[in-house]
């Protein structure tokens, strides 16, 4: 008998991707593949959560995750608390532990986190004894963006292993891209990891990666080509040229993409910068472009996530009574 | 046999008054006007929109109307996601439409938006699924504030037609006045507008209004003395007296508003700069002054909005699975 | 029969601390004692406030507290609405009366309300017909802080009367240290106020409490040591030394607590400066250190007060039909 996806990822955290195992993945998609199409008015799974509390706990401006992890949880009945904590507060000198322990004592279900330093997460993981997400922390790791990019290409292609994806541009800075390489990894994908050099981290292909500094060359036959925000401020430097030479060399257009496999999809985070790393020609070339759908599946999967994490939750809380 | 207030508004969006046709309006007030004194914890009725999803798009600050349609999507039991988009993140590049288009893949039902520009509801009404409430843009409509200043209009006389109302201020910069005149008009009532020549767009005379230019001319036998909130900023410029000069001419108190009727209704949008184009003494003359009873309908009108466009939508739905 | 705690306290608002009887006092804590532990996703109680809606009004940056107020609702089944009005919102020019009289209008249940100025709370409370509930204005009181303090100690100590309490930091600017000055001693505490003398309000004797500038002799038998916020901004003024300084004579460490009873709490409303007025070693002292159990009292107290007002506004609204 195949286990229960509820219970196949048998953690209390999503803090990352790295270190998963196959079957784990697979099981948070199957379950999110259950919520997708079923998160409407009609058929709502509000008793799934009802009464948990969910608290998005954002260090950073976001508007996009946290309204995602948002419309999930409530779509599941949770109580939802949004606490933007801007830097000025942070000033006000309380620590990200303290911040922690202080919300833990109110007793949510689950905390979900964004922070701009690696490893904040799962430094906060160890303080608290509800579920804890991982909504992105600094420049590494933002498991439900990889999982929600693995569910779009899996509903398109079928399968993850074996296909050729290009993940295209700011790599150094981003931890979409750190994420993804490690699913696609570990479920038996090509990863090629496409940008100018200054925005590739050296080492990266110990990651199991190959590198591209040639575009052209990077998405040649790829199935999937994914692009990443080029953050404006990165442009300011002295490493990079002007947002018209990046286009020219490494943003995606009609041109590059004819490189891809005709089949190949297009995928972005968002939001994007038109222009700058994509042309608005293939950003709207629907249905080869899956950035719409991308956020759709955004909501399965974080509505699956909250529900996996909550189940081990109460495992753990009857374990130890 | 009359057909139901909520079928007889037949349109997925709310994005203006003009065009609207008086059976529409009406229907609106009608279904508005069952839920006035239904909004409290006793009577609920959290079923209307239960599972529902409503998402407050605003990219203006604004407290009171993000909070009237909050509490009314809540009354009808929805789901309420607050995005208040900064223009620094505005700044970061992503598109009106590409917003719009991103949280539209998570499925709300309703969309309401507050926006600077004019027209940017129904750009981005075009490019959505779901429902789309304008909550005011730039200075061309804001109609849930229209509909609500008619409803508390007509619970005090019974009726619009024939009415004279005086619109008084600052009519250049206020889509509050635009959708008033709008709805009025449709309406049958006789629209004055009134203030000084630099806060008179030219041309207003086309949309079937009186232009007086001295407050006391107009204000004269009127039933209904609606005054506009003056932005202070407008007055730092070149071409506005001092705000003492202001109140003296277009401010109103006793004096000017004894030549209105003598049963004539206060108004104000809100929040009011009391002493600039309001005396404090005129404000607060209940029941002669609504100013709070425009916020208690401003709920029961929203409800209404929300319940009827909701009713088109899953009608759509139905027809095109 | 003794009365429920539900009716013992018998009035529509919590504005102060000051002037409450001890039963009413008791009440509440007894009642806050029966959430306790009750406030988990496996026994919701979401049914109490179901339908009602509460407003948390924030003239001040907080988000613990509103944090706090916000579960506590939620936990009760009510809808919240969160308004966080910035200075510049303010300076927009609409009064905070009329801000209050125009959320009044949309029929909320409760307002919790903060904002800079004290007797800003009461102000409000007269000009609405909801319950209110103060939650820190000015430097004048935060009612509901005390009393979770108060449910704190108690479930240590079995009962307050006869403790004896050291308050130790910024007295003077402080509405914790009001509150909790008025709660204590109106329960029979013995409550000492400890800190530099700038910081220390001359005449605040005349409350019933003993004043010490030595810490040493401020602390010495004490059963509860309640640490203060230090304003970080109030160092950069002429009277008071260097942090470095300031931590050396009243900042709370080992040596110094070993000055109190072996069996002492350690208390701090948050958020703590870690090394201005509390050493971390002392801070972390679990059980001594009970700061953690503090926040987890603050909902439970809000619970208990938000459903105590709203049985207060019933009854007053069935009274007066």
């Amino acid at each position: 008998m195949t286990p229960s996806p509820i219970t196949a990822y048998r953690h209390r955290h999503l803090l990352g991707i790295e270190g998963r195992l196959p079957h784990e993945i697979e099981a948070l998609l199957d379950h999110a593949e259950s919520y997708v199409g079923n998160t409407r008015l009609s058929d709502r799974t509000d008793s799934v959560l009802h009464g948990g509390t969910v608290i998005n706990l954002f260090f950073e401006n976001s508007t996009r995750t946290r309204t995602s992890f948002e419309v999930a949880a409530k779509r599941l009945g949770a109580d939802v608390i949004n606490m933007q904590v801007a830097t000025s507060s942070v000033a006000k000198g309380e620590t990200l532990i303290d911040t922690a322990v202080t919300l833990n004592a109110m007793h949510p279900d689950v905390l979900v986190v964004r922070h701009p330093e690696s490893g904040a997460a799962a430094l906060l993981a160890q303080k608290v004894n509800c579920a804890v997400i991982n909504a992105g922390d600094g420049a590494h790791e933002h498991p439900t963006q990889a999982l929600l990019d693995a569910l779009t290409i899996r509903r398109h292609k079928g399968h993850l292993g074996g296909l050729t994806v290009a993940i295209c541009g700011d790599v150094m800075h981003s931890r979409v891209a750190r994420s993804n390489i490690h699913l696609l990894t570990i479920m038996g994908a090509r990863v090629r990891v496409v940008g100018p050099r200054p925005l590739i981290p050296s080492g990266i292909a110990s990651l199991g990666v190959e590198v591209f500094h040639d575009m052209r060359e990077g998405v040649r036959d790829a199935d999937i080509v994914m692009m990443l925000r080029l953050q404006n401020e990165r442009m300011s430097g002295n490493f990079l040229p002007s947002v018209r030479e990046y286009f020219r060399y490494f943003g995606l257009d009609r041109d590059k993409l004819a490189l891809a496999r005709p089949d190949a999809l297009i995928m972005h985070p968002g939001p994007m910068n038109r222009g700058v790393e994509i042309d608005s020609d293939v950003a709207d070339d629907v249905p080869r472009s899956v950035i719409r759908e991308q956020v759709e599946m955004g909501v399965a999967v974080r509505m699956a996530a909250l529900e996996i994490l909550c189940a081990t939750l109460r495992r753990e809380q009857q374990e130890t009574p």
